[in-house]
């Protein structure tokens, strides 16, 4: 390659839009959360499976590509055989590929969980990514209340062991029959109302954003936003939607007087009916395991946007008080969700699987442990490793044998690999967040000595200390000790830090 | 969804060719082999970095698509704006990204590290896969060889990390600039010859798999393999091709005596001496820190593949002695490489940045360790959860109360969420390797008891009994205990175990 290029040839170094590079912070603190993840989902008995980026794109289902679209929703190619190959958008549609391939070796029911990386095609926002990482449990195979029962259990004490305090914490639980209950009473359970259905779901689903009224508008004629985009509503008349939005604000301040008023809104309907005995049967189940309504809380106006849920759905949102750095408020809503999708392994094997499953936002979860300094998420500023100074580039390999000891003795360091003199290394120590460097020059080495120089004592003295002259007559955080006792120096250091 | 589908329009459930999901076994080994290399690289002062799955393919350079064959190599497809996006192929063109992008926030010389996954758009075969993960560590802004020396050392050190015992792998090391001289001394060193030194790269590349005779094939008029294949050769004089050969072959059994055997084939270059000196300035460097030719070896006849390598080269060589299940001896070869890059950063920025690093084929490595049944990515067989069976349908709260006293315990455990009989549910505890399980009949219950079962201790026990009278009778490794008395029962058997 040639040793320089003409500008006019240069390529621009970006990331594409919507994605983002990840620091050591992040990364640390993400390990950190997926470690307490696993943790609770292993204690749950589930099993780590993990399936790759890509999947047929006819796999996944909902997206398929025709010739117009090929990426619409998602990152889709034409392997060198045809075939449409697309990035996952969820770890769903990839785990029920997985177990339909895997039938029969697999015990049944299935817990499985996973973590990684989904990829979505579409217009990237703030806090809004087209590559994020999801966490997700689900169990395959079992039709019973009590797999719905155990994912909500699971998905609060996860929350809890990634250190947020119950009480700031609650998983909402309602159902999708009650739902379609509430759509027959208003006439629109046939199958040629199948649109409309999802309109008002998606209606529904906006009630946290857009308050009752808002959906109100979303549910008749429709809405113009600020920006003055129209919205075409659901065409209910008045009384459907009235009806709507009163199951919708059904939540009383117990779940068992929420579950009475579910019941007065779908009497009339046997799957309205159904959805509310599941509901309450997951509420003994947790009740009894000692998980009371301000951890599970019955909430008929959490209904999930997606449109393959068939009965229990849930969401894990927080409530914890956090402003920014202007002070003002922050609402997280929802880290986490996910329900019960009996339909989705039909599509390979013919007949349905009940399923279940609970999907945790990590980025999401992340960013709101951030906002409310979580120790978890949190660490010391001063991290980076212990930084050997270069006085003397012909003694090198010297460099090298004090670095060697250091981290014989499990100490993070590294030698000053650049050319720059003594001011720049300080600076580079600096950026790297060093606790501490060695330096030793000619005399020193003569001697068998090194300099110790704490630079978190040391940038706590220079802000004490105001003149240059009796800065450098004061060496402050500075310390002379042999060789062979730089190890200890360094630890003293390290330990005196909290290190 | 529909309850059943015609068996014409089900989706088959398969995985695309080249790609692979992973159990929970391997996964927990990978995660302790990742733990292992990031605590030698955190060790050594690397810092960890991740960039995302995709790039614009510009950035990745090599591998630029054009209309006909968008996809040569790498997956690529167009962004709604037109842009090229690829999935990275390698993670060391986007950290040149990286680095160019954010140049004037980073500290130099910059220490990274990064794992993940990357994509190769190729055939894929036995043991090669389309998804693999791979683990780096580079350092980019320093030209000393003292940066290609640390990573050497810390290669050994990480495969030692590992449990690869002293002896049983060798960090190989060679400098491209001393090949170069070769191909000076040869006639090949102009600009026009490029395309011929790339074919005696590939050759030498070669040396491993076909020996000498097969090299001098490839240098010379070609090469035909077993299949009939006839491969171009590089068109070499007879002489040309013995003096590479000499070179490949120059390894002594002492560092020092392969330097000077170098230092002879490549005295009329001055670039050859000049990677004649580099690899002695590596050679001190180990030395005084403790790495003789067993752990760093110079070594001429390794070369890699790549074409951007500009400086030293290295490779991580496993010399394990093991056979596979048929007593065939296995050999590892290769399960890491790297070297210095020195121009890869000019695409972005216009001016070389020296930069240097090592990748861990975390894949291959696992295979291997696998192979010699390391410990470290061995798990004992019955590592599943306890298994609460659930004998009474109507009465699943009570179950679910003794899972959440295990799991509050700490205990791994789950209910059976099934709807089979005590046979299946038995069956099922099997296949998922639970250590126990919890049975309470109606009897038990009203005696406020539970009676425990070791599956390990009961598989033995049913191999020494022959009849089943005798077994029923026996009920051997079951015992009754008091609900209160449960947990430590349990525990007990885990211990046993050493679960």
């Amino acid at each position: 390659m040639n040793q320089s290029k003409a500008a006019s040839t240069l390529v621009k170094a970006r990331l594409p839009r919507g994605l983002a590079d990840r620091g050591a912070d992040e990364i640390a603190a993400v390990d950190t959360m997926l470690t307490a993840i696993r943790r609770i989902y292993e204690l749950y008995g589930f099993d780590a499976v993990e399936t790759p980026a890509l999947e047929y794109t006819e796999a996944l289902g909902k997206f398929l590509p025709d010739q117009d679209r090929p990426n619409e929703g998602v990152f889709s190619f034409q392997d060198d055989d045809e075939q449409w190959l697309s990035l996952r958008y969820d770890l769903t549609a990839p785990l029920a590929r997985h177990f339909a391939e895997n039938y029969e070796n697999l015990p049944k029911p299935y817990r499985s969980f996973r973590g990684g990386y989904v990829f979505r095609n579409e217009k990237p926002g703030p806090g809004r990514f087209r590559q994020f990482l999801q966490f997700d449990a689900d169990t395959i195979g079992s039709a019973s209340p009590a797999a719905d029962a155990e994912l909500c259990m699971m998905a609060a004490d996860t929350l809890e062991n990634l250190g947020i305090a119950r009480g700031d914490y609650c998983i909402k639980v309602n159902n999708r029959k009650i739902l379609d209950g509430v759509m027959e009473a208003i006439g629109l359970g046939g199958p040629q109302d199948a649109g409309r259905r999802l309109v008002v779901l998606r209606a529904i689903d906006k009630l946290d954003r857009l308050g009752p009224d808002g959906v109100r508008a979303l549910l008749g004629a429709g809405r113009k936003d600020e920006s003055g985009d129209f919205t075409k509503g659901a065409g209910l008349s008045a009384e459907a939607i009235e009806r709507v939005i009163a199951f919708t604000v059904a939540r009383r301040s117990t779940n068992a007087q929420t579950i009475e008023a579910l019941e007065e809104i779908v009497a009339s309907s046997a799957r309205g009916m159904e959805g509310v005995a599941e509901l309450r049967a997951i509420e003994d189940m947790a009740r009894s395991a000692g998980y009371n309504e301000s951890r599970i809380s019955l909430d008929p106006s959490v209904v999930r946007g997606l449109e393959y849920y068939t009965g229990p759905v849930f969401e894990a949102d927080l409530s914890i008080a956090a402003s920014d750095e202007k002070g003002q408020p922050i609402r997280f809503g929802s880290v986490g969700g996910g329900g019960r999708y009996d339909g989705l392994i039909a599509r390979f094997r013919g007949e349905d699987a009940p399923a279940t499953g609970f999907s945790i936002g990590v980025s999401r979860l992340y960013a709101a442990l951030k906002a409310i300094r979580s120790p978890l998420v949190a660490r010391p500023p001063h991290n980076g490793p212990v930084v050997v100074l270069v006085m003397d580039r012909d003694r090198i390999a010297n460099y090298q044998s004090l670095v060697g000891r250091l981290r014989d003795a499990g100490v993070r360091a590294e030698l000053y690999l650049g050319s720059a003199g003594m001011k720049a290394q300080m600076k580079y120590a600096d950026r790297r967040k060093s606790p501490c460097v060695i330096i030793q020059g000619s005399n020193e080495r003569e001697r068998g000595e090194v300099q110790v120089k704490d630079l978190i004592e040391g940038a706590r003295a220079a802000e004490a200390i105001a003149s240059n002259e009796e800065w450098k007559a004061a060496r402050p955080a500075q310390i002379s000790v042999s060789e062979d006792n730089m190890v200890a120096a360094v630890r003293e250091i390290l330990e005196r830090h909290g290190l």
